[in-house]
């Protein structure tokens, strides 16, 4: 038995961010050769879309501790990918409450950029509001990204959604940034964003994160709910336990427009050298803090500290007395 | 937003084989005191089997290279679990063409071990037909597992299916050897086993591997689609990618019957210093057996060889010229 899935798999569009949230592993302090094999790599594998970093304002983080990929400057992005005369369409995202896009966002006419992610919390949507108009005003095809998903209820969710749709934005993202869904969980989430979107043309769009080994997984149920665009990474670098992987989200579409060889060869030349200096995936202390519907913050500082691998101790600084 | 499942899973049994899927990693050298561990880890989170080894003959494996969980030898296990007063019931499988079940199997009423799989692949099925009979004859509860469903055509599923639900077997058991599923194919192969299966009174269950990280998502679909029984192991220890990680299964369950703590206390004792001997897990070679829907063998070996991590030659190796 084959898979022959293709043509249910057809219509749905692959976002690159290995940069982006795998910056978050190493302060976007990537070299410009590493950012270079991840962007040939994406025009090699076909991908849709590739994220290069944030356009974070440097009031709120110093460049000098971190890389050029948290400010995506035009002159960093350029030196990298030139002109980018490829199929692929470059992203960045932009967070509020860390950045000044009024000011630090070029015209489209002016960037190598199409597409303009704006990254905020159900508390920010104000201001995430007033991010999109500006980048959607400047030309851009702009996506909203309300995180952290699974902290909200649905009042809130239907609220935020609400406002999401009346923006000139094209996208609505379901970002689980705990990694906490399960697909039941995600084919709800799929639905209610779909509900909202649909009637203003929009679509809906998933990134998951592998706390509990499920980002692949939901990003297939969130496509079979309706869902697509799927963010996706190279050997799933991301923060914490990383994203839904490259590798494997190919593979499972099986749609002769993207290939696998290229991912495999960047996997092999730029991440296993890459593992011996950082590290990202489903360890225990992530599984736990997913399982609790938590940021991974304390499974981070845990690992970096001497509590590394202590994970009984780590899941009894967790459940407290919930026995759970 | 909590997961609040629980009430959707009761009624769902859990079996550990860490011992005899992780044993094929190791030859099942695995000293007394991990294999206490993993049993007490058993008994104190609650799971309801643990599958202690295979029962080969030693006319196919050698004594000399193969440790006692190849064997199941009676005094080895109740050198381990005495005479297990727990709530714990203990398995072991015997597989067709490599055992002597005749021989072997000591009456139920003289073991320790209360259940028995039936390993086969499908063109062994009036084998394993025979082996069935006798371990119920001799008392046990007896699954039948046939390997590898993914190389099988739905006819000669039918065919298999029909023969094991005409034993005496309760329980038939999707076996994805290749951990080449993905979901829909889950739901639908639960649903063939489970329309087979019910006429007769007997259950399904599943024993995924997590070459495409889904051992986990594919079982969470296979609950949802009538399943009733789960393979899990510690850590996901088990052949190449390994099987799903009981700390994964249990947390989604959210029954209050199994306990997490203790899994994560066995997998910072036991399982942290094991890593550092052995390796398993969805590294790219045994992704690429999966996505290819072959067995993890050439993946093995290639770990085990100058081909180890040059995954591009590797992928190659099995596109053949096909481009996929």
């Amino acid at each position: 038995m084959k898979n022959t899935w293709s043509k249910e798999h057809e219509g749905i569009s692959v976002l690159d961010c290995t940069i982006r949230d795998g910056g978050l592993v190493n302060d976007h302090l990537f070299g410009d050769n590493f950012v270079r094999a991840v962007y040939n790599c994406c025009v090699a594998a076909g991908v849709d879309y590739m994220e290069i970093g944030y356009k974070n304002a440097p009031e709120f983080f110093s460049p000098e501790k971190f890389g050029p990929w948290r400010f995506c400057r035009e002159e960093d992005i350029r030196r990298i990918v030139g002109d980018n005369k490829t199929d692929l369409k470059l992203s960045c995202m932009i967070d509020a409450g860390k950045s000044n896009i009024f000011r630090d966002l070029l015209p489209k006419k002016d960037s190598v950029l199409e597409v303009v992610r704006i990254a905020f919390y159900a508390h920010q949507t104000d201001e995430a509001m007033d991010m999109i108009a500006d980048a959607a005003e400047k030309g851009y095809d702009v996506w909203a990204n309300m995180m952290a998903v699974t902290d909200l209820s649905d009042r809130v969710i239907d609220d935020a959604l609400e406002a999401m749709v009346g923006t000139k934005s094209s996208t609505v993202t379901i970002v689980d940034s705990y990694g906490s869904l399960v697909p039941e969980q995600t084919e709800y989430l799929t639905k209610k964003y779909l509900n909202a979107a649909r009637a203003t043309g929009k679509t809906v769009a998933i990134h998951a994160h592998n706390n509990q080994q499920l980002a692949f997984a939901n990003s297939i149920e969130s496509i079979k709910a309706g869902a697509a665009k799927v963010d996706v990474t190279i050997g799933g670098l991301g923060r914490a336990a990383g994203n839904c992987p490259m590798e494997l989200f190919l593979g499972f579409l099986n749609n002769p427009k993207y290939k696998l060889r290229p991912v495999y060869q960047c996997l092999e030349e730029q991440f296993i050298p890459l593992a011996q200096q950082i590290e990202w995936g489903p360890f225990p202390e992530y599984i736990i803090t997913g399982q609790f519907n938590q940021h991974p913050r304390a499974g981070i500082a845990a690992r970096e500290s001497q509590m590394r691998n202590k994970f009984s101790a780590f899941y009894d600084s967790l459940a407290g007395g919930s026995g759970k």
